[in-house]
């Protein structure tokens, strides 16, 4: 059989073309990478814990009409996505202070937010993904100004969806990063989550304990990234039959 | 001990004067009703069930920044809740055609609806609860047009929050009903989410297998209402020490 087309090899994952015309294949990969790749590793299990909670995460944003780009599941390591033009964003939305914010803005890690609040990163790894005044975007053509009012309601739509299937698990959505892209049908082109939503993009506290389940347990050394990740996986019945994990008891909140 | 002041007794839950002005003690019966009171029976162990888990689902809102009357559970079928003046509309929303929908538009029950729809019934157990155009709101004076946006706003956050929290455990959210109340402070009242978010006002379907978790099992007699009530309560890791159930193994969803 021959090999299909690479398209791209990114830090996580490698996009291959898809088997139809507007589509791709997205290939999850175990390498765990930090601080702009300045710290690097192999987590075995990672990429297939992903491809199954994006798939989980995505097809929940689809039945609530957020449109996205997942179309199916292929096997343990790939899905099948809609081929997106990607705006150069990672759009973030947090609900309590952490990592760059809380650094930042001098507060404690942990400590609410007055409202839920969507930031900007320009995506460009030789710059580090800055952040960037919402001003610059619509300036620079990253994306038009009534893109922008598409892309902040659509991020708080995730925002009130995922906080509340985390919620519902006993997990603290702290923040999460999506990006967005363009799909030509028609005149005008659409905006619809693109990319991933897994453990990699967001910050995830066990609301009892506080225990992180993200990906600040590799970026902190504070454990096995793996662990963490299935017991996300397991809390929500997402249990890929091949990723070994030890069934512990149900949270109770009492 | 002087007994409180009973303000108002309702078909599933009772009003006493709360302990501070502005304040309201909800106390949950374990009555259920049903076709506006025609069926009825007692349900031992319902009101405990619904009050520890509207107050699950309002503290959830609250983080969310959604706006909600509940200020603390007092005990085993009592909370302490924000007085409001009660708008006098039920607020529906469905994701899935069912029920009263379901029947005035000759659709099959489980038919996915193209998108979530708001809907709204006039609160007058006389007429019982008839469903109004919206037109109709601002014209009798129930709410005003402004207030009628914030409400389907408010309602879809709620919506998007409470599918995702359902979603994590492996169930459907149908359609739910709330209602939401006017609170005075400064010059303008502010709308907020009131009376309870419970099995009582939502259809929930269990993702895998369709059985259903609500009232509709009273409705329809299709088994026992608190063992429904008690699945979704354990699922969510809601559980009142002193209500029997018998824990079972997590749903896998391979
Ligand atoms: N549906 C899609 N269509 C086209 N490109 C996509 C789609 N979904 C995600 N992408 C892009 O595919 C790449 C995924 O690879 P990966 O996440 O490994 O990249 P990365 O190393 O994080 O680099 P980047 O900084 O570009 O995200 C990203 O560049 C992402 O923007
Ligand atoms: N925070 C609040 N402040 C004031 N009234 C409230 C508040 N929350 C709920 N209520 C009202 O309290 C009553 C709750 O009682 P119950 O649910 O048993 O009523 P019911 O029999 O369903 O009658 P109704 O048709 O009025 O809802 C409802 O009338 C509801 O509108
Ligand atoms: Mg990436
Ligand atoms: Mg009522």
């Amino acid at each position: 059989m021959a090999r299909r087309k690479k398209l791209y090899e990114g830090k996580a994952k490698i996009l291959y073309e898809g088997t139809e015309p507007g589509t791709i294949v997205q290939y999850f990969k175990d390498d765990a990478t930090a601080f702009n790749a300045e710290k690097k590793d192999v987590i075995d299990g990672k990429g297939v814990l992903n491809n199954r909670l994006s798939e989980f995460f995505m097809t929940g944003l689809t039945q609530l009409g957020i449109p996205n780009h997942f179309i199916k599941r292929l096997n343990m390591r790939e899905q099948l996505v809609r081929a997106v033009e990607i705006v150069p964003l990672e759009i973030i939305v947090r609900n309590v202070a952490a990592g760059s914010m809380a650094k930042r803005l001098g507060l404690e890690e942990g400590t609410p937010l007055p409202r839920p609040i969507v930031e900007f990163s320009y995506k460009d790894d030789s710059l580090g993904d800055p952040l960037v005044p919402e001003e610059y975007i619509a300036a620079f053509g990253w994306a038009s100004q009534q893109e922008m009012d598409e892309i902040v309601s659509m991020a708080l739509r995730v925002n009130d969806y995922l906080s509340g299937v985390m919620y519902g698990v006993g997990i603290k959505l702290v923040d999460f990063k999506i990006e967005m892209g363009r799909v030509y049908e028609g005149d005008f082109p659409r905006l619809i989550v693109a990319d991933e939503i897994s453990p990699d993009s967001c910050r995830l506290w066990d609301m009892e304990t506080g225990q992180k389940l993200d990906k600040d347990v590799f970026r902190r050394d504070l454990g096995n990234l793996a662990d963490a990740y299935t017991e996300v996986a397991r809390r929500l019945g997402v249990m890929p039959s091949n990723v070994t994990h030890t069934p512990t008891k149900p949270t109770l909140i009492n």
